[in-house]
Protein backbone atom coordinates (compact mmCIF):
# COMPACT_ATOMS: atom_id res chain seq x y z
CA UNK A 1 0.00 0.00 0.00
CA UNK A 2 1.60 3.45 -1.30
CA UNK A 3 0.39 6.95 -0.34
CA UNK A 4 0.71 9.84 -2.48
CA UNK A 5 -0.38 13.19 -1.66
CA UNK A 6 -2.09 14.98 -4.95
CA UNK A 7 -3.09 18.90 -5.15
CA UNK A 8 -5.41 19.97 -7.86
CA UNK A 9 -4.15 19.34 -11.68
CA UNK A 10 -7.62 21.30 -12.59
CA UNK A 11 -7.29 23.81 -15.73
CA UNK A 12 -9.39 24.50 -18.62
CA UNK A 13 -7.67 21.57 -20.40
CA UNK A 14 -9.28 18.76 -18.03
CA UNK A 15 -11.69 17.82 -20.26
CA UNK A 16 -8.58 16.98 -23.18
CA UNK A 17 -6.41 15.11 -20.23
CA UNK A 18 -8.99 13.24 -19.49
CA UNK A 19 -9.61 11.83 -23.08
CA UNK A 20 -6.17 11.41 -23.01
CA UNK A 21 -6.03 9.12 -20.41
CA UNK A 22 -8.69 7.09 -21.71
CA UNK A 23 -7.57 6.55 -25.21
CA UNK A 24 -4.61 5.78 -23.11
CA UNK A 25 -6.22 3.20 -20.70
CA UNK A 26 -8.22 1.52 -24.27
CA UNK A 27 -4.74 0.88 -25.93
CA UNK A 28 -3.10 -0.41 -22.79
CA UNK A 29 -6.43 -2.62 -22.62
CA UNK A 30 -6.67 -2.06 -19.02
CA UNK A 31 -10.39 -0.51 -17.99
CA UNK A 32 -10.61 2.18 -15.38
CA UNK A 33 -14.15 2.47 -13.41
CA UNK A 34 -14.73 5.94 -11.38
CA UNK A 35 -16.85 4.84 -8.12
CA UNK A 36 -18.67 7.75 -7.17
CA UNK A 37 -20.96 7.77 -4.15
CA UNK A 38 -21.90 9.74 -0.58
CA UNK A 39 -19.13 9.37 2.49
CA UNK A 40 -20.95 6.34 4.14
CA UNK A 41 -22.59 4.91 1.24
CA UNK A 42 -20.28 1.74 1.20
CA UNK A 43 -17.57 1.78 -1.42
CA UNK A 44 -14.86 0.25 0.03
CA UNK A 45 -17.06 -2.62 1.15
CA UNK A 46 -18.43 -3.33 -2.35
CA UNK A 47 -15.18 -2.86 -3.80
CA UNK A 48 -13.71 -5.88 -0.99
CA UNK A 49 -16.44 -7.76 -1.63
CA UNK A 50 -15.57 -7.58 -5.66
CA UNK A 51 -11.80 -8.08 -5.06
CA UNK A 52 -12.44 -11.32 -3.18
CA UNK A 53 -15.60 -12.88 -5.73
CA UNK A 54 -13.46 -12.00 -8.79
CA UNK A 55 -10.03 -13.77 -7.19
CA UNK A 56 -8.70 -15.59 -9.79
CA UNK A 57 -10.58 -13.80 -12.80
CA UNK A 58 -9.23 -10.76 -12.38
CA UNK A 59 -5.77 -9.03 -11.61
CA UNK A 60 -8.13 -6.05 -9.56
CA UNK A 61 -6.19 -2.72 -8.61
CA UNK A 62 -7.61 0.03 -6.13
CA UNK A 63 -6.85 3.44 -5.80
CA UNK A 64 -8.88 4.99 -3.11
CA UNK A 65 -9.06 9.29 -3.07
CA UNK A 66 -9.81 10.59 0.03
CA UNK A 67 -8.42 14.14 2.11
CA UNK A 68 -7.15 12.28 4.90
CA UNK A 69 -6.36 8.84 6.31
CA UNK A 70 -5.38 5.60 4.54
CA UNK A 71 -7.77 3.15 6.11
CA UNK A 72 -9.56 1.98 2.85
CA UNK A 73 -6.60 1.08 0.73
CA UNK A 74 -5.24 -0.72 4.33
CA UNK A 75 -8.90 -2.13 4.23
CA UNK A 76 -8.26 -3.14 0.54
CA UNK A 77 -4.81 -4.90 1.06
CA UNK A 78 -6.23 -7.02 3.35
CA UNK A 79 -8.98 -7.41 0.83
CA UNK A 80 -5.50 -9.04 -1.58
CA UNK A 81 -5.91 -5.91 -4.13
CA UNK A 82 -3.12 -4.07 -5.17
CA UNK A 83 -4.00 -0.95 -3.94
CA UNK A 84 -2.96 3.17 -3.35
CA UNK A 85 -3.29 5.80 -1.28
CA UNK A 86 -4.30 9.46 -3.13
CA UNK A 87 -4.75 12.16 -0.55
CA UNK A 88 -6.25 14.97 -2.32
CA UNK A 89 -4.78 17.97 -0.62
CA UNK A 90 -8.31 19.06 0.64
CA UNK A 91 -10.02 18.81 -2.69
CA UNK A 92 -13.97 17.38 -3.42
CA UNK A 93 -13.45 15.58 -5.92
CA UNK A 94 -10.40 13.97 -8.32
CA UNK A 95 -9.87 15.32 -11.66
CA UNK A 96 -8.04 13.80 -14.72
CA UNK A 97 -4.37 14.88 -13.80
CA UNK A 98 -4.92 13.46 -10.43
CA UNK A 99 -6.34 10.41 -11.66
CA UNK A 100 -3.09 9.79 -13.56
CA UNK A 101 -0.81 10.50 -11.12
CA UNK A 102 -2.20 7.83 -9.25
CA UNK A 103 -2.14 5.87 -11.94
CA UNK A 104 1.35 6.09 -12.20
CA UNK A 105 2.04 4.84 -8.34
CA UNK A 106 0.22 1.51 -9.87
CA UNK A 107 2.67 0.93 -12.54
CA UNK A 108 4.49 -2.41 -12.91
CA UNK A 109 1.59 -4.25 -11.47
CA UNK A 110 -0.03 -6.18 -14.79
CA UNK A 111 -3.66 -5.01 -13.84
CA UNK A 112 -6.65 -5.87 -15.79
CA UNK A 113 -9.39 -3.80 -13.64
CA UNK A 114 -8.79 -0.73 -11.97
CA UNK A 115 -10.92 0.88 -9.27
CA UNK A 116 -10.49 4.99 -8.73
CA UNK A 117 -12.82 5.10 -5.47
CA UNK A 118 -13.78 8.76 -5.76
CA UNK A 119 -13.92 11.39 -2.70
CA UNK A 120 -17.43 10.47 -0.73
CA UNK A 121 -19.25 13.61 -2.36
CA UNK A 122 -22.68 13.20 -4.41
CA UNK A 123 -21.64 16.69 -6.48
CA UNK A 124 -17.93 17.84 -7.14
CA UNK A 125 -16.85 14.23 -8.18
CA UNK A 126 -19.30 14.74 -11.42
CA UNK A 127 -18.30 18.35 -12.53
CA UNK A 128 -14.98 16.56 -13.20
CA UNK A 129 -14.25 13.87 -16.21
CA UNK A 130 -11.31 11.55 -14.62
CA UNK A 131 -10.43 10.25 -17.75
CA UNK A 132 -12.45 6.43 -16.44
CA UNK A 133 -13.68 4.48 -19.29
CA UNK A 134 -17.03 3.52 -17.29
CA UNK A 135 -18.61 5.87 -14.26
CA UNK A 136 -20.41 4.02 -11.71
CA UNK A 137 -22.20 5.55 -8.29
CA UNK A 138 -23.57 3.87 -5.45
CA UNK A 139 -26.33 4.82 -3.61
CA UNK A 140 -27.45 3.37 -0.17
CA UNK A 141 -30.35 2.04 0.97
CA UNK A 142 -30.18 4.60 3.89
CA UNK A 143 -29.96 7.61 2.15
CA UNK A 144 -33.12 7.84 0.91
CA UNK A 145 -35.12 7.34 -2.24
CA UNK A 146 -34.93 11.25 -2.99
CA UNK A 147 -31.47 11.75 -4.12
CA UNK A 148 -32.26 11.20 -7.61
CA UNK A 149 -33.92 15.23 -7.08
CA UNK A 150 -31.69 16.28 -5.43
CA UNK A 151 -28.33 15.39 -6.87
CA UNK A 152 -29.52 14.68 -10.70
CA UNK A 153 -25.58 15.27 -12.06
CA UNK A 154 -24.23 12.21 -10.63
CA UNK A 155 -27.46 10.14 -11.79
CA UNK A 156 -27.06 11.80 -15.15
CA UNK A 157 -23.50 11.27 -15.67
CA UNK A 158 -23.13 7.54 -14.70
CA UNK A 159 -22.69 4.40 -16.64
CA UNK A 160 -24.10 2.24 -13.43
CA UNK A 161 -26.18 2.70 -10.42
CA UNK A 162 -25.44 0.68 -7.74
CA UNK A 163 -28.18 0.52 -4.93
CA UNK A 164 -26.11 -1.00 -2.00
CA UNK A 165 -27.26 -2.09 1.28
CA UNK A 166 -30.40 -3.98 0.24
CA UNK A 167 -29.87 -6.02 3.28
CA UNK A 168 -31.61 -2.77 5.13
CA UNK A 169 -34.49 -2.61 3.11
CA UNK A 170 -36.76 -3.84 5.86
CA UNK A 171 -35.57 -1.28 8.45
CA UNK A 172 -35.70 2.57 6.07
CA UNK A 173 -38.28 3.56 4.07
CA UNK A 174 -36.70 3.58 0.37
CA UNK A 175 -38.97 3.40 -2.48
CA UNK A 176 -37.37 0.66 -4.50
CA UNK A 177 -39.69 1.68 -7.63
CA UNK A 178 -39.78 5.33 -7.19
CA UNK A 179 -36.25 5.65 -6.47
CA UNK A 180 -36.13 3.34 -10.28
CA UNK A 181 -38.14 5.35 -11.68
CA UNK A 182 -36.44 8.94 -10.65
CA UNK A 183 -33.11 7.33 -12.08
CA UNK A 184 -34.56 6.50 -15.08
CA UNK A 185 -35.96 10.05 -15.89
CA UNK A 186 -32.71 11.32 -15.41
CA UNK A 187 -30.91 8.58 -17.67
CA UNK A 188 -32.61 6.31 -19.62
CA UNK A 189 -29.79 4.05 -20.71
CA UNK A 190 -28.29 3.67 -16.55
CA UNK A 191 -27.96 0.15 -15.54
CA UNK A 192 -28.81 -0.60 -12.36
CA UNK A 193 -27.67 -3.27 -9.57
CA UNK A 194 -29.37 -3.97 -6.63
CA UNK A 195 -26.86 -5.57 -3.86
CA UNK A 196 -26.20 -6.30 -0.78
CA UNK A 197 -22.42 -6.62 0.16
CA UNK A 198 -22.87 -8.31 3.33
CA UNK A 199 -25.27 -10.80 2.05
CA UNK A 200 -24.03 -11.77 -1.37
CA UNK A 201 -27.28 -10.48 -2.75
CA UNK A 202 -26.99 -9.13 -6.74
CA UNK A 203 -23.41 -9.48 -6.85
CA UNK A 204 -23.20 -11.60 -9.22
CA UNK A 205 -24.94 -10.06 -11.70
CA UNK A 206 -22.62 -6.71 -10.59
CA UNK A 207 -19.47 -9.02 -11.17
CA UNK A 208 -20.65 -10.76 -14.49
CA UNK A 209 -21.11 -7.06 -15.98
CA UNK A 210 -18.30 -5.82 -14.95
CA UNK A 211 -15.99 -9.22 -16.09
CA UNK A 212 -17.64 -8.55 -19.46
CA UNK A 213 -16.85 -4.70 -19.66
CA UNK A 214 -13.21 -5.81 -18.84
CA UNK A 215 -13.12 -8.72 -21.70
CA UNK A 216 -14.41 -6.49 -24.43
CA UNK A 217 -11.86 -4.41 -23.73
CA UNK A 218 -9.17 -6.50 -23.85
CA UNK A 219 -10.65 -8.43 -27.35
CA UNK A 220 -10.80 -4.57 -28.75
CA UNK A 221 -7.51 -4.03 -27.79
CA UNK A 222 -6.13 -7.58 -29.76
CA UNK A 223 -7.94 -6.35 -32.38
CA UNK A 224 -6.15 -2.88 -32.82
CA UNK A 225 -3.02 -4.96 -32.11
CA UNK A 226 -3.84 -6.84 -35.15
CA UNK A 227 -5.11 -4.32 -37.59
CA UNK A 228 -1.98 -2.72 -36.42
CA UNK B 1 -42.80 27.79 0.89
CA UNK B 2 -41.05 30.02 -1.34
CA UNK B 3 -37.85 28.98 -3.61
CA UNK B 4 -34.96 31.49 -4.28
CA UNK B 5 -32.80 31.20 -6.97
CA UNK B 6 -28.84 31.42 -5.63
CA UNK B 7 -25.55 31.73 -7.51
CA UNK B 8 -22.34 32.01 -5.98
CA UNK B 9 -21.41 34.97 -4.24
CA UNK B 10 -17.70 33.72 -3.24
CA UNK B 11 -15.35 36.48 -2.79
CA UNK B 12 -12.08 36.93 -0.69
CA UNK B 13 -14.48 38.81 1.49
CA UNK B 14 -16.68 35.65 2.51
CA UNK B 15 -15.09 35.73 6.14
CA UNK B 16 -16.04 39.28 6.45
CA UNK B 17 -19.31 39.03 5.18
CA UNK B 18 -19.89 35.87 7.65
CA UNK B 19 -18.76 38.41 10.30
CA UNK B 20 -21.06 40.98 9.77
CA UNK B 21 -23.83 38.62 9.33
CA UNK B 22 -23.40 36.95 12.37
CA UNK B 23 -23.47 40.42 13.93
CA UNK B 24 -26.64 41.18 12.72
CA UNK B 25 -28.43 37.79 13.53
CA UNK B 26 -26.71 39.13 17.17
CA UNK B 27 -28.07 42.40 17.37
CA UNK B 28 -31.73 40.96 16.14
CA UNK B 29 -31.63 37.94 18.91
CA UNK B 30 -32.00 35.38 16.45
CA UNK B 31 -30.22 32.24 16.56
CA UNK B 32 -28.56 30.55 13.16
CA UNK B 33 -28.04 27.43 13.01
CA UNK B 34 -25.63 26.00 10.31
CA UNK B 35 -26.42 22.35 9.63
CA UNK B 36 -24.31 20.25 7.86
CA UNK B 37 -23.73 16.13 6.72
CA UNK B 38 -23.46 13.87 3.91
CA UNK B 39 -26.32 12.75 1.47
CA UNK B 40 -28.70 11.33 3.22
CA UNK B 41 -28.28 11.50 6.86
CA UNK B 42 -31.41 12.22 7.94
CA UNK B 43 -31.27 16.06 8.19
CA UNK B 44 -34.35 16.56 7.04
CA UNK B 45 -36.19 14.16 9.23
CA UNK B 46 -34.50 15.53 12.14
CA UNK B 47 -35.44 19.35 11.44
CA UNK B 48 -39.07 17.65 11.20
CA UNK B 49 -38.74 16.35 14.77
CA UNK B 50 -37.71 19.23 15.86
CA UNK B 51 -40.05 21.71 14.90
CA UNK B 52 -42.74 19.58 15.68
CA UNK B 53 -41.32 18.78 19.42
CA UNK B 54 -40.55 22.86 19.87
CA UNK B 55 -44.02 23.95 18.73
CA UNK B 56 -45.32 26.53 20.98
CA UNK B 57 -41.88 26.70 22.93
CA UNK B 58 -40.09 28.36 19.66
CA UNK B 59 -40.82 30.12 16.33
CA UNK B 60 -38.91 28.12 14.05
CA UNK B 61 -37.60 28.86 10.22
CA UNK B 62 -35.81 26.40 7.91
CA UNK B 63 -33.59 27.36 4.73
CA UNK B 64 -33.32 24.47 2.49
CA UNK B 65 -29.75 24.57 0.33
CA UNK B 66 -30.28 21.95 -2.70
CA UNK B 67 -29.24 22.01 -6.14
CA UNK B 68 -32.35 21.45 -7.49
CA UNK B 69 -36.06 20.26 -6.06
CA UNK B 70 -38.39 21.37 -3.57
CA UNK B 71 -38.66 18.25 -1.61
CA UNK B 72 -37.41 19.22 1.74
CA UNK B 73 -38.96 22.86 1.96
CA UNK B 74 -42.58 20.99 1.28
CA UNK B 75 -41.63 18.41 3.83
CA UNK B 76 -40.76 21.06 6.03
CA UNK B 77 -43.71 23.00 5.61
CA UNK B 78 -45.71 19.63 6.20
CA UNK B 79 -44.35 19.81 9.79
CA UNK B 80 -45.13 23.39 10.49
CA UNK B 81 -41.83 25.28 9.34
CA UNK B 82 -41.67 28.28 7.72
CA UNK B 83 -39.29 27.44 4.93
CA UNK B 84 -37.91 28.71 1.91
CA UNK B 85 -35.96 26.66 -0.71
CA UNK B 86 -32.80 27.79 -1.71
CA UNK B 87 -31.21 26.46 -4.67
CA UNK B 88 -27.61 26.96 -5.02
CA UNK B 89 -26.68 27.05 -8.70
CA UNK B 90 -25.34 24.16 -8.88
CA UNK B 91 -23.05 25.16 -6.29
CA UNK B 92 -21.99 22.40 -3.43
CA UNK B 93 -21.94 24.83 -0.38
CA UNK B 94 -22.98 27.80 1.11
CA UNK B 95 -21.68 30.61 1.59
CA UNK B 96 -22.16 34.12 3.94
CA UNK B 97 -24.19 36.01 0.78
CA UNK B 98 -26.03 33.10 0.05
CA UNK B 99 -27.37 32.87 3.32
CA UNK B 100 -27.85 36.08 3.71
CA UNK B 101 -30.00 36.30 0.37
CA UNK B 102 -31.74 33.36 1.51
CA UNK B 103 -32.54 34.89 4.93
CA UNK B 104 -33.97 37.76 3.10
CA UNK B 105 -36.40 35.68 1.87
CA UNK B 106 -37.85 34.83 5.70
CA UNK B 107 -38.42 38.68 6.31
CA UNK B 108 -41.26 39.44 8.14
CA UNK B 109 -41.71 36.35 9.95
CA UNK B 110 -40.84 37.06 14.05
CA UNK B 111 -38.48 33.79 14.44
CA UNK B 112 -36.54 32.88 17.79
CA UNK B 113 -34.23 29.98 15.82
CA UNK B 114 -33.46 29.75 12.28
CA UNK B 115 -32.06 26.62 10.84
CA UNK B 116 -29.76 26.48 7.27
CA UNK B 117 -29.95 22.99 6.49
CA UNK B 118 -26.89 23.09 4.07
CA UNK B 119 -26.04 21.05 0.83
CA UNK B 120 -25.47 17.15 1.48
CA UNK B 121 -21.49 17.45 1.68
CA UNK B 122 -19.14 16.64 4.22
CA UNK B 123 -16.08 18.63 2.54
CA UNK B 124 -16.82 22.16 1.05
CA UNK B 125 -19.41 23.51 3.46
CA UNK B 126 -16.86 23.13 5.85
CA UNK B 127 -14.67 25.63 4.27
CA UNK B 128 -17.37 28.17 4.29
CA UNK B 129 -18.21 30.39 7.02
CA UNK B 130 -21.80 31.19 6.56
CA UNK B 131 -21.96 33.60 9.22
CA UNK B 132 -24.09 31.19 11.61
CA UNK B 133 -23.71 31.51 15.22
CA UNK B 134 -23.67 27.53 15.51
CA UNK B 135 -22.49 24.85 13.25
CA UNK B 136 -23.86 21.53 14.05
CA UNK B 137 -23.16 18.07 12.28
CA UNK B 138 -25.22 15.23 11.74
CA UNK B 139 -23.02 11.44 11.22
CA UNK B 140 -25.48 8.89 10.62
CA UNK B 141 -25.10 5.27 12.06
CA UNK B 142 -24.92 3.50 8.31
CA UNK B 143 -22.36 5.88 7.24
CA UNK B 144 -19.36 4.37 9.40
CA UNK B 145 -17.79 4.91 12.40
CA UNK B 146 -14.24 5.70 10.07
CA UNK B 147 -15.69 9.22 8.62
CA UNK B 148 -14.11 11.66 11.43
CA UNK B 149 -10.72 10.40 9.89
CA UNK B 150 -11.58 10.69 6.31
CA UNK B 151 -13.07 14.08 6.62
CA UNK B 152 -11.45 15.65 9.82
CA UNK B 153 -12.25 19.45 8.58
CA UNK B 154 -16.22 19.86 9.10
CA UNK B 155 -15.77 17.65 12.65
CA UNK B 156 -13.11 20.52 13.61
CA UNK B 157 -15.49 23.08 12.53
CA UNK B 158 -18.67 21.84 14.12
CA UNK B 159 -19.97 22.87 17.67
CA UNK B 160 -22.21 19.98 17.99
CA UNK B 161 -22.57 16.43 16.27
CA UNK B 162 -25.90 14.77 16.05
CA UNK B 163 -25.08 10.93 15.72
CA UNK B 164 -28.74 9.68 13.95
CA UNK B 165 -30.25 7.15 13.26
CA UNK B 166 -29.03 5.40 16.58
CA UNK B 167 -32.47 2.94 16.02
CA UNK B 168 -30.26 1.26 13.70
CA UNK B 169 -27.40 0.38 15.85
CA UNK B 170 -28.42 -3.60 15.61
CA UNK B 171 -28.74 -3.41 12.18
CA UNK B 172 -24.66 -1.83 11.59
CA UNK B 173 -21.26 -1.81 12.33
CA UNK B 174 -20.90 1.17 14.08
CA UNK B 175 -18.65 1.63 17.07
CA UNK B 176 -20.12 4.71 18.82
CA UNK B 177 -17.00 4.63 21.18
CA UNK B 178 -14.35 4.27 18.60
CA UNK B 179 -16.16 7.21 17.00
CA UNK B 180 -16.56 9.61 19.52
CA UNK B 181 -13.07 9.03 20.86
CA UNK B 182 -11.80 9.95 16.78
CA UNK B 183 -14.57 12.78 17.18
CA UNK B 184 -12.50 14.51 20.61
CA UNK B 185 -9.49 14.00 19.53
CA UNK B 186 -10.15 16.39 16.46
CA UNK B 187 -12.72 18.82 18.67
CA UNK B 188 -12.25 17.92 22.20
CA UNK B 189 -14.76 20.56 23.22
CA UNK B 190 -17.30 19.48 20.70
CA UNK B 191 -20.82 18.67 22.13
CA UNK B 192 -22.13 15.13 21.17
CA UNK B 193 -26.12 13.75 20.74
CA UNK B 194 -26.60 10.41 19.86
CA UNK B 195 -30.49 10.73 18.53
CA UNK B 196 -33.04 8.64 16.42
CA UNK B 197 -35.72 11.05 15.19
CA UNK B 198 -37.77 7.78 14.17
CA UNK B 199 -38.59 6.77 18.13
CA UNK B 200 -37.14 10.41 19.88
CA UNK B 201 -34.49 8.87 21.73
CA UNK B 202 -32.03 11.45 22.82
CA UNK B 203 -34.01 14.32 21.13
CA UNK B 204 -35.55 15.86 24.71
CA UNK B 205 -31.25 16.72 25.35
CA UNK B 206 -30.46 18.29 21.67
CA UNK B 207 -34.22 20.35 22.07
CA UNK B 208 -33.33 21.46 25.15
CA UNK B 209 -29.32 22.99 24.04
CA UNK B 210 -31.36 24.32 21.13
CA UNK B 211 -33.84 26.11 23.36
CA UNK B 212 -31.32 27.41 25.91
CA UNK B 213 -28.86 28.65 23.55
CA UNK B 214 -31.89 30.52 21.16
CA UNK B 215 -32.59 31.76 25.09
CA UNK B 216 -29.14 32.43 26.09
CA UNK B 217 -29.05 35.20 22.37
CA UNK B 218 -32.35 36.94 23.32
CA UNK B 219 -30.99 37.12 27.10
CA UNK B 220 -27.48 38.98 25.42
CA UNK B 221 -29.75 41.33 23.14
CA UNK B 222 -32.04 42.57 26.02
CA UNK B 223 -28.86 43.15 28.05
CA UNK B 224 -27.23 44.94 24.95
CA UNK B 225 -30.93 47.07 24.57
CA UNK B 226 -30.77 48.09 28.06
CA UNK B 227 -26.80 49.24 28.23
CA UNK B 228 -27.74 51.49 24.82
Amino acid sequence: MRVIELSSTVTASNDRDAEALRTRLNTEGRLLVNLMSSPGAGKTTLLRRIVQDLDGRLKIGVMEADIASEVDALRMEEAGAVSIQAHTGGMCHMDAGMTELALDGLEGEDLDLIFLENVGNLICPAEYDTGAQLSVMILSVPEGDDKPLKYPLMFEKSDALVITKTDALPYFTFDREACERRVRKLNPGIRLFPVSAKTGEGMQELEDWLAAETAALKKNKSKAGERA
